[in-house]
């Protein structure tokens, strides 16, 4: 099944992402676990609770924790012998907000909502794990001031449905999921973004 | 209906508050959307989760993030023609502390919820959107600092209950909107406040 | 009963530990009250929220709050006349979270869930109380990155499942909450932690 695939994808990508994170602020293994677990299922924990859409996927499939924390345990294993982190970190983040973004989604349309919510619910789901992350870390979130990030997950998921109407589910997911993945690549190359927005 | 208007009012209140907080720190059109509707839905969305509410409002009745979204998106553009943003900054939130205030203690009187909770209830409501406003923008949340901002939420509370006993519930409203928003007002005015606590 | 002993125990020790971190800010009394009381039932609360375990302990049961109201209120009457705070703080810090562990373990026992689950059960409980205190004090969270801290919930967590393999549920929590304490004590004074994680 294609959609558990990404999901695994997805929570693995943004596991990774928690783990360099973490790492950059000096944090223990016990730390750098949490800080991992909560990026990469941070997102669809506060998505599910807000929909009250019970229970959880992890504490029904304690499967997607346990690759959580196997995957954040090899991050921290492997990094030394890894160069450009930071590319790694941005192909593995971009791809986790596609498929955040697509999961996301689906959810909402499965319980029927209607397509504002369902947008909210791919942003929820694609960004707020980042969010978390960086509040844990100290940071102002930088989804709040990115080229084109939190806007690629509404451009995800508006893909996502359109594709809907005119393909089985599976494609849509393909299709949105190589276009989402490019246009954020395509904004990060060319610093694309929104206008900025200034209150002196 | 009375409840209703009371609470667009205090969810375009709060998104206006929301845009021009992001304003201040230099975010995209896409950012200050964010920042406002967590600010305008936040403490409501926060307080149905507490309170097993479900579904929440903007989840069940879209219209409310749509006005959200609308009212942040009219701030970004009119912003730059208007003087004096700060004391409307602080009427508009004083506005939507008091309106969130009383729907806060509605929603757990209805689930017949006990006087603590409810008061508990309007406290969550009403200043918990600008408490994550002020987390996401990187600040230490002010409400845990400002003169009489919390304890107006109380104050707005506890009229609103008593009025109950003793008028029509829309009437009740009327009285603890308007005295709730004098006492803003005048702690503002005379830097009323709570006496601090230091520990060295 | 022993589990609503030790729960009162474990509110009043963290509600404490919250008046101390507030009056570190120099916050008004209501802002101290609320550091406290997020610091008291937040872990407790993020717990039921996530595992959909509604109403939550204090919803239902409004006696909880209060008890931690006061004994934030007493806290700050009587701090300036206590000597070694900093001491006075790390016990009761640490009691909390062994306490809450056994508790998180226990409400996630009783739901059925896995294993892992009620280890991270445990963890939230355990540590998110203190994780909130400090983002709402502006503070990168000290959980991530202190000797054994989260360590700690997860062996308790663990004592006390197994131990109640051996023993009846009473045992199993005083053996539990006594080598919790004791594991904490002794990583605090020998500076016990696990190894560092540093990306460059």
């Amino acid at each position: 099944m294609i959609l558990i695939s990404l999901y695994f994808l997805g929570i693995v990508a943004e596991s990774i992402t928690g783990a360099i994170a973490a790492g950059k602020h000096k944090m223990d293994v016990f730390g750098v676990l949490m800080i991992s677990s909560v990026t990469a299922i941070g997102g669809g924990s506060l998505r599910d609770m807000i929909l009250g859409h019970y229970p959880l996927g992890w504490v029904k499939h304690p499967i997607y924790i346990i690759t959580v924390l196997v995957a954040s345990f090899l991050t921290i294993i492997f990094i030394p012998f890894i160069k450009s982190i930071y590319k790694i970190f941005i192909y593995l983040d971009s791809l986790g907000l596609v498929v955040f973004s697509i999961i996301g989604t689906k959810v909402a349309m499965d319980m029927k909502l209607s397509l504002i919510v369902m947008v909210i619910s791919a942003v929820i789901t694609g960004v707020f794990g980042g969010v978390i992350r960086d509040l844990f870390c100290g940071k102002v979130p930088l989804v709040f001031q990115h080229e084109l990030y939190a806007s690629v997950a509404v451009i995800s998921s508006l893909t996502y449905i359109i594709s809907t109407y005119f393909f089985n589910d599976e494609s849509a997911m393909i299709i949105t999921l190589i276009s989402g993945f490019v246009v954020r690549l395509l904004a990060l190359k060319y610093k694309l973004g929104l206008p900025y927005f200034k209150v002196d």
